[in-house]
């Protein structure tokens, strides 16, 4: 948009299988082609974690070879955010929230470091351990530092397991919210089951959260102790994976189902009341 | 997950492209190989709209040819929702909001007509206009009715455009709300946009909303009109389109640029406060 962006690399959001790394799942079944193509040119990464960013780049090498050696791509991670669920205070900003727009601060930040690539005229890659960097999981950040800088952001077609979700719940798709996690203590997160119930019921808006995978089978227990029989719950367990599921029922009819969910595989849960 | 699944075919919820039919971008740049392959077998169609479906069997028969032709596919149209921004009237559910989860009326509606070639052990696609069926788009009604009926649903990887703004964004992508369309009425629109711009801040939570192409123009100017100086919009024009941009910049940067919005391509817009 700026006479400057002629110049400029990218930034390429590079979305990744959700298998984290397990090759379960063909990369050709979820990213498609032209984005493997894409991935495979890049000669100058920014990941969440490297390890799982070479494995990536020998699923692609796989289907387009890769432009250079894997010794000589550039890998570089993403400052470490703290691992886990992130509590969201109101009225607090998140631990992963962006900083207010400070353009004169991220240039003289570590962000401008991992884009200086793209100031030379380089594309870059951006890229998660599974779905879409910057949403549900780290990147916004650089994003937000590449917008300060004038490099042209462009996010790259590929598996997201919110959408998914959604799509699959057959729940309100018009109108949701995504809430990262929620809290791990069992009484605030009681509470919190409850004021995401009274929500969706008052705005007709469905409620997403995740759970890290071990700590699944707990949230399902509590979502059916507090929740009233007739709101519905769906549940997506290992999106795009060959034993994923997804399935929406009511509280009651889960209560009666009692279907046990996996303990590492990851899930994504909407409810609308 | 209940012994009658292995007869019955499933919902596969099939991603379009972003491209409204133009074929602007090769379908292989959005789409997955295999995902390109599942809707190349599929015999039975539910869709948005029939004559966008039949263009997007033609794309696909370019690249994997059809298991039967077109014309003795078969294409069934989802009953017309209204079209044009929904207005969602908190504390009454919206127009698309699924109805309550009521099995027993599900099973003699039109839904279990439409999921009939499912129940007799044949996969059915859905397909809408642009992205993943259900998620800012019809299609969540029939993936209930599946659900009630016990038919296995799965959603495959492909472009949303929500996703895709929100990762573009640069803003918060671990607590976001899709709002779908805001009013269009000029006052009320200005008080939603104040109010979605406090909550923004008090939660640190991306708002993201749509408008029709037309309207783009008028969004931003009066998001520009009564939106903080600091307060930070993310626009994404165009997702995937080889013209297509995102850009974030705070209110203030966005007036001083004087950057006008195309009146023909779909927009997405965020803000943080």
């Amino acid at each position: 948009m700026t006479s400057s962006d002629k110049t400029f690399g990218r930034l390429l959001l590079m979305p990744n299988a959700l298998d984290l790394g397990a090759a379960e799942v063909p990369l050709t079944d979820v990213i498609a082609g032209g984005v493997i193509a894409q991935a495979s040119r890049l000669l100058h990464w920014v990941v969440e974690d490297s390890r799982s960013a070479r494995a990536f780049l020998n699923r692609v090498n796989k289907i387009a070879p890769l432009a250079q050696p894997l010794q000589q791509t550039l890998i570089e991670e993403l400052p470490r955010a703290p691992k886990g669920p992130q509590r969201v205070i109101p009225g607090k900003p998140a631990k992963s929230a962006p900083a207010p727009a400070k353009p004169e601060v991220a240039r003289a930040s570590a962000w401008e470091l991992l884009l200086n690539p793209a100031l030379e005229g380089h594309d870059i890659g951006l890229l998660s351990e599974a779905g879409l960097p910057g949403v549900a999981d780290p990147g916004a950040l650089l994003v937000a530092a590449a917008h300060d800088l004038g490099i042209p952001v462009i996010a790259l077609s590929g598996p997201s397991s919110i959408t998914l979700a959604i799509a699959a719940s057959g729940l309100n798709g018009q109108s949701f919210v995504f809430h990262g996690y929620l809290q791990s203590e069992a009484n605030p997160r009681r509470a919190r089951l409850r004021e995401l119930e009274a929500t969706s019921k008052r705005l007709q808006q469905t409620q997403v959260f995740i759970e890290t995978p071990y700590r699944n089978a707990v949230m399902l227990e509590t979502a059916l102790e507090v929740l009233q029989p007739t709101t519905r719950l769906a549940i997506s367990c290992g999106l795009t994976l060959a034993e994923g599921w997804s399935l929406c029922r009511t509280a009651a009819q889960w209560k009666a189902a009692k279907i046990e969910l996996p303990d590492r595989v990851p899930a994504v849960f909407s409810l609308l009341g």
